[in-house]
């Protein structure tokens, strides 16, 4: 109880200290007279980042002239030598430095009030570490008695969580994740596919001017002194840059990796700010179709692969959508406006989409009618042809382009068999500004598609050609033409979730073949040497890291972790040179001689797995 | 050449507007007066960084009373409306807005040569638009003549690289890292482990405090309006929070993942900006020395199974070392300085570290001679029972504490067959702070590491004991008991990148079994067939993406991806029924029937693998 009230005693001082600086600072009394120089050391000593950004408006600490506040400072700056000091602290360095040092003793003493922005940032600084202080001794007391359980808690979540939108991932969902991942490369690989790999960050100019809108949710690094770097906000802007950085034409590639979006988060939705993003591209020129027509056989053979069945793989061509637009009266400067207009047909209805057209987008009812004829077609190389004979549609060349292409990949996907799945749907757009050909969204069907929960997932997997990326980067703007497919694998993840626990089923987290177990106490050293034994033969191995741990503990965790076999060591097997080995799943123990033991194991494992068992 | 005419003087009208704004911004004159809303909307347009920044030290625009210049930046703020005004705009919206409109249209006329360092930024950014225009003129202009080839490669260099100290990794390079990487992982599940993983980004306060004077490296994300973030420095950290936060009292993990340290990278020893860690750590309270010893169990395996031999693990205790410096005479508030002294005599004699201590570090000569007798001690349990009836160091409950744990775990190294590479090395220290306990570091041995090449690597793995770091995250500051060891895989990559290269070894990049070639023209819908066909089977097939490619082209890939079949379709064949099959290396082709092509491959493909050809 005495340390209590010593606590206690600390907790009223330091808040008297809180309140005094708070005080001090709406006072606006003159707290640091005749100390200038421990305030800049302070600051200082924190990071540079404040006088740095305080001095990139001003050439001098206050007014229009050098004062004993500049002199103090250069003093001050001049002791703390660093490597690395920031560029408008360097620049009123050398400027202050230029005078004669006699003349920068008698600059005239500063004003104190000019400097009050400076000081309350000092102050403020000041505060805060108090406060920190104070919130440790309050946690501190907290955790001595059990009454204020709730105070402690509630500094811990203040300060241990993952940032807004992100998470940890534990193994199980790791395991699940892995599974997952390794499913949808196969698929790649089956296709000849490479993969590569390219920083998190960019240049920030790499990124800019390539998602239109959404170039706000681009998450930016701060400016330590350096180049203007920003989080990747997709995997195909870099991809596109790593073309045409290498000069690389022709490449096949998937890429699986973590994109950044500062997007507000729906955690209910499954859209969080970090998250993985996997994608498929071929680049290179190529005869018409015939790389896009792949693409979709790779989602097709994806969703197929993982059990995502019923989907839907619709397509449309963005020159059939320009020439649509262009036959209804649409202006070319609105072809992009009108596209994403389109695009939320998914969700919303018809009306509402004619409204945001003429009301927003500014285009007349007469036109907005006009695409609504179109927009709400969907169907497979009949609907081709329909639309090949379509008056305002075949005096139009943008128009004939795209229904010529849709008719060829169609035609190329009855080859590749995945006509079943595969609808030709004039309301698809995509968000994205940079599709120039053919697109593309795999839909899940059905409300089953969770096993029985309610999750809507929507699209799983979505792309389209985008031909003209790649020369944006390229100084003489040469163009590689590319194709490629973004599997969704967040939402992926989600629905096998979802089955899985519909199901009850358990994802094994570790592949351990064999636990080495001892029955009774002192035997932790044969157990050591048996697990270096097998372990030196491959096996999988894992035993208990206490001395003498409880054999019903070291079962359970056999049983917990999914283990196919636990050896079992005792004195009077060792003597015999034999040990027990216990099948997990059944329970059954027999004695086996230690020199066959690798032999038995082998040859029961292959029964298990031939059972389905492990 | 008239397009280039246009476009010269193009240039030159550019140059004009460039020169005029920046004439402007050296005579101070009143550029902008009487239209400052347009001055506010393009500087809002741009981004509120500028002007939440420059309100940050101010109560109004200008001066310390409110100005015309507040009611105009008040209008134009209300007109362009957004959700996320940053907290600087806010208060200050907020403090003018409290105004009476008719008080707020009387406010008096600014004064311009106040908002001087509010209009240089506008002037900066107009003139930095402009220059941008300039150049891409001039790019158009370099990428139409010849002539100027090096103008054309200079702007791209300027905006075509990864960001410093980061890099791009090609097919090649990630088959290679892939496969080490797996060949790593193997040996990780061998012991039992799981994988977890983390966001890239933790929020600032979780990493601080945790690196000592490396915290300065440190990547910090911008304040875009919300938590202060900071991308992780390590693994290490971030599944200490993990721990804390999910209450996990024991795991037994693998991470593998890109981290981030604001080095000055050298490339030429492989130290980058952005590079892979690789951790394995068992967390829990268990007896002494059985998990640590299994760390250096897994070090063995993995440099042995990756072919890094000659090696070497150098194994020291944290206790043991404090123990002989407190013998030696140093205070204890210089155990920590005087430790990352010891630390560089991997790299410099004896001597210097010497004059470290006793000149930077503060240390008597006698302490310093003391500790010399000991540091440049190494041997094996020998050592270990010499040290432990040392006069200095038997009186020394530290020291003591140290060897006993040696003791243990040079017994345990033994049982796990890593003796014959250990070597208890009292100049051990490791840099970082936050061990407590064994710590081991395993260096290559022998200058012929890279296969001839003078790759210096030395440390390829390195950890030790960590129990208090998970408790700096917990309330109640419960301590879970660590030991891990972090392998040293851009390293390992590195060395075996020049021994492929001094072996002139290829890795392949993809896994492609069978191709699917033409040899006559009007044959692409066969030849999809037939792929499609073989990947409904679960071949990993290719084809060309050219409607009627030449057969040489064709074979040639074959050779240069180092795939094992060619299946060859010809019109005479077709009608047979038959196809040529080619194999790849020998050159060999047999003619096969189509519906037993799948049980040829599969026979010959098994035949290749016996012989180590594919």
């Amino acid at each position: 109880m005495a340390a209590k009230q010593v606590l206690e005693e600390k907790i009223k001082q330091q808040g008297e200290v809180v309140r005094k600086l708070k005080a001090a600072k709406e006072s606006k009394e003159k707290v640091v007279n005749g100390n200038l120089s421990s305030v800049y050391l302070k600051l200082i000593e924190r990071s540079f980042d404040f006088l740095n950004d305080y001095l990139s408006t001003r050439s001098y600490v206050c007014g229009y002239t050098p004062t004993s506040a500049d002199r103090i400072l250069f003093d001050t700056i001049s002791k703390h030598k660093t490597a690395d000091n920031p560029v408008h602290i360097l620049r009123w360095y050398r400027h202050i430095g230029s005078y004669p040092a006699n003349e920068r003793n008698d600059f005239p003493q500063y004003d104190y009030d000019k400097l009050r922005s400076l000081i309350n940032y000092y102050l403020d600084m000041q505060i805060s570490e108090e406060v920190t202080k104070l919130l440790e001794l309050k946690t501190q007391l907290s955790s001595s008695s059990e009454t204020t359980e709730v105070n402690a808690s509630t500094i811990q979540k203040f300060t241990l969580k993952t940032p807004k939108g992100t998470r940890d991932f534990s193994p199980e969902q790791m395991a699940l994740r892995q599974g997952v991942l390794e499913r949808i490369v196969s698929v790649f690989k089956k296709h000849g596919a490479e993969t590569i790999d390219t920083p998190i960050f960019e240049l920030k100019e790499v990124l800019t001017g390539k998602y239109g809108e959404d170039s706000k949710l681009i998450y930016d690094l701060k400016d330590q002194g350096g180049e203007i770097l920003s989080l990747r906000y997709d995997l195909t802007v870099p991809f596109a840059r790593y073309l045409a950085m290498n000069k690389i034409t022709n490449i096949k590639r998937y890429h699986i990796a973590k994109v950044y979006r500062r997007d507000n988060p729906s955690i209910s939705k499954g859209r969080y700010r970090e998250f993985y993003q996997c994608d498929f591209d071929i680049a290179g020129a190529y005869d018409p179709m015939i790389p896009d027509a792949e693409c979709v056989k790779i989602v097709y053979e994806i969703l197929t692969v993982l059990g995502m069945t019923p989907f839907v793989v619709k397509l449309n061509h963005r020159k059939l959508l320009d020439g649509i637009f262009e036959a209804c009266g649409v202006p070319a400067s609105s072809f992009r406006a009108i596209c994403s207009a389109v695009d939320k047909l998914d969700k919303s209805p018809w009306e509402e989409v004619r409204k945001e057209m003429i009301e927003e987008k500014g285009l007349s009812e007469e036109s907005a009618d006009r695409i609504g004829e179109y927009v709400r077609l969907n169907g497979k190389s009949e609907l081709v042809e329909k639309l090949m004979s379509d008056q305002k549609l075949c005096s139009n060349k943008s128009a004939m382009e795209g229904l010529e292409a849709m008719q060829l990949l169609l035609k190329y996907c009855d080859i590749y068999g995945t006509s079943d799945k595969i609808l030709f749907d004039l309301s698809l757009a995509r968000g994205l500004d940079y599709y120039t050909g053919v697109i593309y969204e795999a839909v899940l069907l059905g409300d089953d598609v969770a096993g029985g929960d309610d999750i809507s997932v929507g699209s799983v997997a979505g792309g389209g050609r985008y031909d003209n990326l790649v020369g944006m980067f390229d100084p003489k703007n040469k163009q590689v033409p590319c194709v490629g497919v973004s599997v969704g694998v967040e939402r992926l993840f989600a629905v096998m979730e979802a089955k899985l626990a519909a199901n009850k089923k358990k994802t094994r987290t570790t592949e351990v073949q064999v636990y080495v177990a001892t029955a009774q106490k002192n035997l932790l050293e044969e157990r050591m040497k048996l697990c270096s034994e097998l372990w030196d033969e491959g096996w999988k191995v894992e035993h208990s890291y206490k001395k003498n741990p409880k054999l019903l503990v070291q079962l359970q965790h056999c049983e917990e972790y999914g283990i196919p076999f636990a050896v079992i060591l005792g004195e009077s097997e060792l003597k015999k040179g034999v040990v027990k080995l216990r099948v997990v799943p059944t329970r059954e123990e027999v004695e086996v001689s230690r020199t066959s033991l690798s032999d038995e194991i082998r040859k029961r494992l292959q029964n298990l797995c031939a059972n389905g068992s492990a």
